[in-house]
């Protein structure tokens, strides 16, 4: 039985997330049922990480099971030939046996996209604000994230799920009306990453003060942070996997914007 | 009668190009129906000029006459909530009388965008190519339009139109994956830019070298050019005005990627 890694890129808008749902359109599902059609029988993927309804994926990382003597080379377009548009597989590989794209992940990355101008071209990709931001002053803010925290005031309350992150990368930059943050950690928690951008977008705005992220962080409470920013501004940019984790990543171009 | 300038952005994916055209949707003809429904009567919207069906914009301008007491600041959320989400007025203010959007454009600019990996998240707005692509040659190659030239080659045969365009910029670029080439000039044929850019590809993957563009600017034949790249990875970014063309474009954020 061969373990086959795959690279994704998906446009979220149209799908409920990546978990396999019964009736209802998802990433999993949907490449599932292309995975059976080519080898004939029933394909589990794991993926590196739940992602929610609308969110998109530049370099999702997943990996499956299966008897088969196709080479990657061949595996990836008959694949792609039984895949809708909105799902394309970058690259893939053979992997260890053992290698497993949730649990050896050590690091995942998302971009949040923000603009304040109205747009019609990049409205599945971006969130449109009205307010004036203030982005150095999100980005000072979204440094006191840096590091390992507990980010209770991040997820929904009484998951009971551990709530310390290790957050290695935090910035938030313009580049002409286009406004992204940018978060790398080792874990994520359900709605983390769109809860920090809606708490970033108070302080943007000037409700909050860059500095009040840290008392935010320490008060352990949801209450306490802003919204949960909606999903279509989010994309997964990353997996990262130790060398040993089984095998290098398939070699792909690097996302563009 | 008021002359009102409206700035607009708008995803072509969906539509059959700006003109108005009967029973099919098309930017002009949805822009006229919500400006009767606004304003009570007809209304006839001059465009910068014509998009081919599936091109997009981001900085389009137009024009129209209208009587009517509302300023420009409720004209436009007024217009915004009558359009659908694929058309965005950027924005708008009173002009000239005899301002008119196509007569009086001085400079056109497009971008179109290009990428050699394969993508679900942008697929309505690059082209995919899967062969190498010599942005440095491309880059050489387009730099030969600059100036004014027949451009009787890139154009339909047998049209009868003008052939003579001044290109005022010339640019092939790359930033990770996507490669965009930028053409800015006083005025552009039919299917001018895409005939540019297939040109542009066949001497990115080293059909014909870069020199050769200006011999096929000098054969004034159709059939010296490459293939008109498809609709989709083009977009119409800004039409220019002398200063005296009737008041000050509408203030706007800059277009992002």
């Amino acid at each position: 039985v061969r373990n086959i890694r795959l690279l994704l890129e998906f446009d979220g808008t149209e799908f409920k997330g990546w978990q396999r749902q019964n009736n209802v359109r998802t990433v999993q599902g949907t490449l599932e049922d292309a995975a059976r059609d080519l080898f004939g029988s029933d394909v589990s993927i794991v993926g590196a990480g739940r992602t929610d309804a609308g969110v998109h994926a530049v370099g999702y990382a997943c990996n499956f099971h299966v008897q088969s003597g196709l080479p990657c080379e061949r595996i990836i377009p008959a694949l792609q030939s039984r895949l809708p548009e909105d799902v394309v597989v970058l690259g893939g590989s053979d992997a260890a046996a053992f290698f497993h794209a949730r649990y050896h992940a050590s690091a995942r990355r998302y971009v949040y996209r923000i603009t304040t101008a109205p747009t019609a071209l990049w409205r599945r990709t971006r969130l449109v604000v009205r307010h004036t931001v203030d982005v150095p002053a999100m980005n000072e803010a979204v440094q006191q994230l840096l590091g390992t925290h507990d980010f209770t005031s991040f997820m929904p309350a009484g998951t009971g799920v551990n709530p310390v992150c290790n957050v290695a990368e935090a910035r938030v930059e313009r580049r002409e009306s286009l406004i992204t943050v940018t978060l790398e950690a080792d874990r994520f928690l359900h709605h983390m990453v769109r809860t920090i951008v809606g708490t970033l977008l108070d302080v943007g705005r000037g409700r909050i003060g860059p500095e009040q992220i840290s008392s935010v962080l320490r008060t352990r409470d949801r209450g306490a942070a802003g919204r949960t920013a909606p999903a279509h501004g989010l994309t997964f940019v990353k997996a990262s996997y130790p060398r040993d984790a089984g095998t290098e990543p398939p070699a792909v171009s690097p996302p563009g914007n």
